[in-house]
């Protein structure tokens, strides 16, 4: 086995991903639990990383961690500071705060990203940004990060410039789990998207109905078209997302994020990528994945001159 | 006591307004209760209607119903067809269905109202046609009924011609029970609502920035106001609501249902109505206030000939 050289530790609000690193910057183990810091009571952060790689530090010795995500924040396990957008490499490396763990192991909070300009209040992110960092900053590119809060970033002259955050994610699960809507559905498939029922909801947020973006609005479609007889109830919760992550793209499209015609990158692993990509050509646009190791390549790139 | 002509039941999902009005169309006693029709199991609605105002038809005898509202639908008590608009008296008299209770009383459910232009799916109401009715088809008018799914209405030439339905105060509701905001919001004052902070959100969705609209993009802003340190805890539900109502008129404005310069009608017992007087001056709307009787009016005034 390659010697190890550090663990990367993507910790979120709900769950908790880890990578062993070889002395190289090549992935040797990684695992994913549920122990996200809403998880965690009464501080108990450092318990909380042991019980997940605790094995790692035996095996390999007091490595250093590099932490990112909402365990930097005020409900995490220290608070880092956000850097200001534009920001590239150097500044987000200057931001990173590093402490001591018990067994002596050096761990490092990456900085999340704050982009003051945006209305009515400056927007946030914490672990994306690496996550953009981790797929290059070489060319000018806007780039989209699927998720729970899917965010739009801009990358120019090797700084991310600006970002916006959509709740997409969270708003399909609230409609989906909460709503007139989840009495009304059934369970969808197991084999993913029903694409059909997907489309259904996407192509009318992408149309150019007046009413196309109102999303107040196009959601109550879900109850009509199932009293019209065109929706089934197990095609109801895929509608509804399709139309949720259309929207989306209609206010990125009225924000100026691209033009018809523009290529955009998809980076992310929150499993949502496939969903980005389907609505993409119905806005004219070109897709490029990014890459997988994102994460790991980005938390590397800022911390090069860290370790 | 005058002498009683008939009862009136709005009844809705979650809960059930009786009304004993005299012969000459005045309300004589009135109650509310929790029984929705969501609450009535195994179809036990005449029993459920009969533990609600048996005493009325103890004192009065076997008296004429009127119901209207979700009772009317599917998951009700019977199924009424619903009207296509445009619509007007006539054309919803002709729609309602009556039956015989056990008691000998008969019960008229009066039609809901589709409006099959709208997209991508024809829209549906049922019971604040009846409220429309009740305030007044006689003038040229854009009605609001707000709710927990809003209705906008346009009569013209004493009918309904076209409605749409905007699920604010659901919306309203799913974002403060279930959603971040849930997590980080503390319950509102007693008082009604923080004017300052639902201004705030209102406001911003009032404004002429590009996302002001942009719905997915700005209830992210419940947590980064906190962030910077601009909203509280407790002025987040107000501030939501305030946020989620202005983005339903940009909607209804992008759709035309009113012009700035506008008057509109504000009809419904819903308890929202002041919030909706509250953003249309915001923009540029004067307000009147409906009928604060248009559901007796109106039920008395489609069923004027049923009697």
């Amino acid at each position: 086995m390659a010697e190890a050289g550090c663990i990367i530790v993507d910790w979120g609000t709900t769950s908790l991903r880890a990578k062993l690193m070889s002395a190289t910057g090549l992935p040797l183990d990684g695992r994913e639990t549920g122990a996200g810091i809403l998880s965690i009571k009464g501080g108990a952060f450092e318990d909380a990383l042991t019980d997940a790689v605790g094995d790692w530090f035996e095996a390999h010795g007091p490595l250093p961690v590099f932490a990112i995500g909402m365990i930097t924040s005020r409900a995490g396990w220290m608070e880092v500071p956000y850097v200001d957008a534009p920001a590239g490499i150097e500044e987000l490396r200057a931001g990173a705060r590093r402490m001591t763990m018990r067994n002596g192991a050096p761990i490092t909070f990456l900085a999340g990203l704050r982009d003051p300009l945006r209305r009515p209040f400056p927007d946030v992110m914490r672990g994306e940004e690496t996550q953009v960092v981790g797929n290059g900053l070489g060319e000018d590119l806007t780039l989209v990060v699927p998720g729970r809060h899917t965010k739009w970033a801009r990358v120019e002259g090797a700084k991310i410039i600006r970002f916006q955050t959509y709740i997409s994610g969270e708003m399909t699960e609230l409609l989906t789990s909460h709503s007139f809507i989840a009495k009304a559905a059934k369970p969808r498939s197991d084999d993913g998207p029903n694409w059909e029922a997907f489309d259904r909801g996407a192509s009318f947020a992408a149309s150019d109905n007046d009413a196309a973006d109102a999303l107040l609005a196009t959601i109550f479609s879900a109850r009509t078209g199932m009293l019209d007889g065109k929706l089934k109830p197990e095609e109801i919760a895929d509608y509804v997302c399709g139309l949720v992550i259309a929207t989306e793209f209609c206010y990125a499209r009225d924000a100026d994020w691209f033009g018809r015609g523009d290529t955009i990158g998809i980076v992310g692993n929150d499993g949502l990528n496939h969903l980005y990509e389907r609505v993409s050509p119905m806005f004219g646009l070109s897709v490029r994945y990014g890459r997988e190791d994102a994460v790991e390549r980005g938390v590397l790139t800022i911390a090069s001159k860290l370790l």
